[in-house]
């Protein structure tokens, strides 16, 4: 093992390829971000852009903007920006609504389709037991509505491929464990899933943005995600899904709203869906809200996401060592995939005081978050975190320990989110 | 009939008690915005609040943000706000997602309801035939998701409370025609619902922020609307789903995510609604388009809603006066009531040009919209709308006629929106 230093550190950041890219951001001072995981930093461009929006096109060109700025395809623009992003096809990905409504969109459109809806031998709606939990609540949800025909399944992460058979409708799957960030094989599963005539819908919020994602290549049917983590898309911003093609026919939801329909100006009293993408829309989209994801698509222009990846891992790596050399017996221990393969852009360490320990930490400008029960989350973002912040902040970690600064009585009263 | 005289419409201005809340507004100069009931005008303190939001809150605090500045509590605070304007009590009302989606969680809801579930007599959704489309397509949605269980019946305004009886479930009503203008008796119609057992979903996107609205008084259950029209929050901004306290306690939404969760931060499996009105909250709010919608709503403070409807007929009975002195003979008929009871803050005329017409008076500042299939729709925003803007919007239309402007080719190309 080789002892990372201070001085190899800024030797990493002056080699980096994707060091310009920071300048893309307004990063405050005295602070290292290590939760644009969570939310993602702002983009410099992002405030004006905004201005703009509001000024000149909403204030000034009022209802016309409509038209004038194209407001009326700023989904589906978005959506094609994302499928570049994300391997998928122009026409394939439509920024919408939030990720939790994408969901239900999304699975209540597979359920309905007609080899699934007509086979009662396949009820169970499966997906793991540490699935994100809006992603369970939205899959409950819709089958209160259906009447409690289906079973909704939670296996072990590592289970998920063996429990795809002839009972499975829909694997509802996270690419990225968000307490772990355990990476799922993408296409493994889906070439599982295929054999077992499972349907799987992706979950890409932790992993779009800072994981190199092929949906098309991998055989991926259904995706959707969030615009605020990675993306940098601002606290709420839109999310999107994702139809292949080939399934977009085929496929309707039942949040059948106006800009969904084939021609939503003529104001028939009949629903009819659009034919492709489009379908997927539902009410009218926060024009202000698309506007600043556009701007977070935009702070990965020319980035490729080969090097986020291969930065991303080199971070973790980093930090990872730094936290085993300087933090040895403090009461760390990681629970984060050691194989790349496994590990998405995130690295979470349990500890006995991990709440206490993050508020202190946070107090020092080191963000990550707690997560329960007892984890701390340190996110990697490729595009704006640096080599020497990952230094510094296992620094900060070590002093907080060392100072047992954690104990403060302060840090022990739990905010509603961290 | 006393002749309307432009000195009269000056004076009319300088002795309205509302003159100065138009200073609350950024408005472009030469125009004459008559589609305020399609997206309202710009607040003056949109653009300042929004950089606000966005450069020290999302980009200095980043995810402290959440509770640094109580984003967490967001569309409940909009939601108290919006309750003291349209009748309820706090923790009645609740911002979120778009009118669509809440059309979708509401009715869902509804039927959902034990009294209605476990009465398969009552089988029928309700609605107008010149209902907004998205509100029928939205029933219709939810309808095939249910098995076609109920049948959506559609009559005429005049018909809905005679048509409601023991087979209706829930009746859909938009308290205002989006064509015609409109104005349903809400209290008469709920009192009929009573009656006949027959819940009613209101849907105020065409009224909240122009006519008085009571919910509580008049006996209303459940409501959405949309805020981007009278309520001035911008493009595309978030809606608010109503739900009166005593029917909270057994009301469910399918659309269950993780923001409308008892604990949302304890990251349970198990969905588990929240006690009041965040129920109806489903994933992570857009936190940009709720402090645009904030400031729209913000334009009413110390507003009367009394005083917004006396000078919202005021407005529309003198347009409609003028248009039959200066533009009688030229083609018009005004479809909307005489009667102010049944009138909402629009004024309607047919026109066997309409389209061509209402793009050539676009083209000279005076902005209105066309509505299928023959009409030129114009709204009237108390808030910003001066007498004198309703003399000049008159007399460019006889202008615009007379020297028939309007045939120009370029004017009978159909855009997308107007």
């Amino acid at each position: 093992m080789i002892t990372v230093t201070k001085l190899i550190c800024a030797q990493r950041d002056a080699d980096d390829p994707l060091r310009h890219i920071r300048e893309r951001f307004e990063l405050p001072e005295n602070v290292i971000y290590l939760d644009g995981n969570s939310l993602g930093a702002l983009p410099r461009t992002t405030s004006a852009t905004l201005q703009n929006t509001i000024r000149q096109q909403w204030g000034n060109d009022l209802i016309r903007a409509w038209n004038k700025h194209d407001w009326v395809n700023f989904p589906k623009r978005i959506g094609d920006k994302l499928a570049q992003m994300l391997g998928a096809a122009p026409g394939e990905i439509v920024a919408a609504d939030s990720t939790s409504i994408n969901i239900f969109k999304l699975l209540a459109g597979a359920l309905e389709l007609p080899a699934i809806r007509n086979n009662k031998q396949r009820r169970v709606i499966l997906s793991e037991a540490g699935n994100f939990p809006t992603d369970l609540y939205m899959a409950q949800g819709l089958n209160v509505l259906l009447g409690n025909q289906y079973t909704l399944k939670l296996v072990a992460a590592d289970q998920l491929a063996a429990s795809m058979n002839e009972t499975v409708a829909v694997a509802l799957i996270t690419q990225a464990d968000y307490c772990s960030g355990h990476l799922h094989d993408m296409a493994a599963l889906n070439v599982a899933a295929h054999q077992a005539g499972t349907r799987i819908l992706w979950d890409l919020s932790h992993t779009a943005g800072a994981v190199p994602v092929s949906l098309n290549e991998s055989g991926a049917e259904m995706a959707v995600g969030c615009g605020y983590k990675y993306l940098n898309g601002g606290p709420g911003a839109p999310a999107y899904c994702y139809v292949a093609r080939a399934l977009q026919p085929n496929f309707a939801t039942p949040l059948a709203g106006w800009f969904g329909h084939q021609a939503p100006f003529a104001f028939s009293p009949e629903y009819a869906p659009a034919p492709g993408i489009e379908r997927l829309l539902a009410g009218t989209p926060s024009i202000l809200a698309m506007q600043a994801l556009d701007c977070g698509l935009a702070s990965f222009d020319d980035v490729s996401m080969q090097a986020v990846r291969q930065k991303s891992l080199a971070l973790s790596d980093m930090f990872w060592a730094l936290m085993d050399e300087h933090c040895a017996g403090l009461g760390f221990h990681c629970v984060s995939p050691r194989e790349h393969a496994e590990r998405a852009s995130q690295l979470s360490f349990a500890h006995e005081h991990a709440y206490a320990v993050m508020q202190a930490l946070i107090d020092r400008g080191v963000v990550g978050d707690f997560r329960q029960p007892n984890l701390l989350r340190f996110g990697f973002t490729p595009l704006y975190t640096r080599f020497i912040d990952v230094w510094n902040a296992v620094m900060v970690i070590r002093d907080v320990m060392q100072a047992s600064a954690w104990q403060d009585a302060k840090y022990h009263h739990r905010n509603a989110v961290t």
